[in-house]
């Protein structure tokens, strides 16, 4: 009887540790694309200083096009974009985007991105810093969040564009779809 | 004999658990902005190149400003800038920060930073990869601590800036308070 | 009494579960510098636009040198570049590195890199984001792999760089030895 017990008992660790194992190694997490901790879209609106517009233009080239094809390879533009919840120019911005992106291919217009989102309203305060290459051919292109701050310490994700309108070299806009897999 | 049992039965388990706290620290810990696992505080000086002082200057203009508002909007400086321990700008310095940063605001100085901070002393060696905004309209501004190598191998944390002096467009200093918050 | 034996060991075993159960969320993977979960080794060819070699220009220099010193200083390029398996320029690219340097320093061809790896082939579907300093006095230098996407979703690691060949201001080639630390 008393064996019966002492059995039972090695019984219940051993199967408790077998099922422990498993969550354990399962712990480093296995991040699940499908599976963000946050999301949120936000779309991205840029209107190009042509040298007169300043009330209006968000953005500016530093840098000119080197003349290695025809596609702006090299140029170097500074934005401080406005970024909304919904797609009008006009709509209240819940966040700035502030960075740069270049273009770098001969054939196409390419592009690098690097940047970090402000957010300064009742829904967040803090920053999203995001790094990668918008790549021309693709109609979705993911870019990595490498970092967050305040409201998103220490966080990381995936940033997944999509162009939604482009007017000539003026204006174009772009949606953002974060999501974020690492939150703390 | 059952006493015998029981025993074996214990240390059996003792022993798995000793081995499976091993392969435990496989887990993902719940960060706590206020205890980072290394932190420290440094100086950033920032001596701008005019086109004559080669041997002084620390940093010099890249891309020149756009003309898009009075703040430079698009120059863009390239830094190799002395990291001290204290704010004297000639105590020896204990890193390199490498790296650029460029004005993006219409209205204000607000600047985008991504640099390295590259440490060969007796106490560190390896580097920092750091990227984010420095927001003019703040005290303290974080930015993301976004890898590191060497001594700081795969870290990750924050980095809050706050400007201690402004000399013109000659001369600033910039307290850097770096805070880990990954360490292995 | 042995049943008191079998019900204290129970209860020990009970507690140590529960008390690790809390410890484990604690910690984090002690990650081995010697043990990335990825490797390989790719070949990054730069061949910089002199104006003149539309076909074959790779690279090309988005700002010039500002006259800090005599190594180009504040010279920024921008690449899409072929990453190759071999050392041979011609060898079918396995992936691009689209992004740009600049040099950092008045004594030596010290430069700061910031790009994306883009894999697009039957081996590999992705991006890495890749930044750091590519310091000219070491034989190798470490940059963070800040990011990743695609089949390198989520992923971080540490790139090596070393140089193979220089010819000029014409062409470099680089190895580039890639380690993953965190794979999902």
């Amino acid at each position: 009887m008393r064996s019966l017990v002492v059995k039972s008992c090695c019984l219940f660790f051993l199967i408790l540790f077998v099922s422990q194992h498993y969550s354990v190694s399962a712990t480093k997490k296995p991040l699940d694309p499908k599976k963000p901790c946050k999301r949120f879209v936000l779309y991205y609106h840029d209107i190009l200083f042509d040298g007169d517009d300043v009330a209006n233009a968000t953005s500016a080239t530093s840098a000119n096009a080197t003349g290695l094809g025809n596609f702006n390879f090299g140029k170097l533009v500074v934005f401080n974009d406005p970024m909304t919840k919904d797609q009008h120019l006009l709509s209240p911005p819940v966040a700035r985007a502030q960075g740069f992106y270049f273009y770098d291919l001969k054939t196409n217009y390419n592009a690098w991105f690097a940047y970090t989102l402000v957010f300064n309203s009742s829904d967040y305060k803090g920053t999203l810093n995001i790094m990668g290459a918008n790549i021309a051919m693709e109609k979705t292109r993911e870019l990595s969040v490498v970092g967050g701050t305040g409201d998103f310490f220490m966080t990381r994700g995936i940033a997944t564009f999509e162009t939604m309108s482009i007017e000539g070299f003026k204006y174009f806009r772009l949606k953002m779809d974060i999501k974020l897999y690492e939150c703390y």
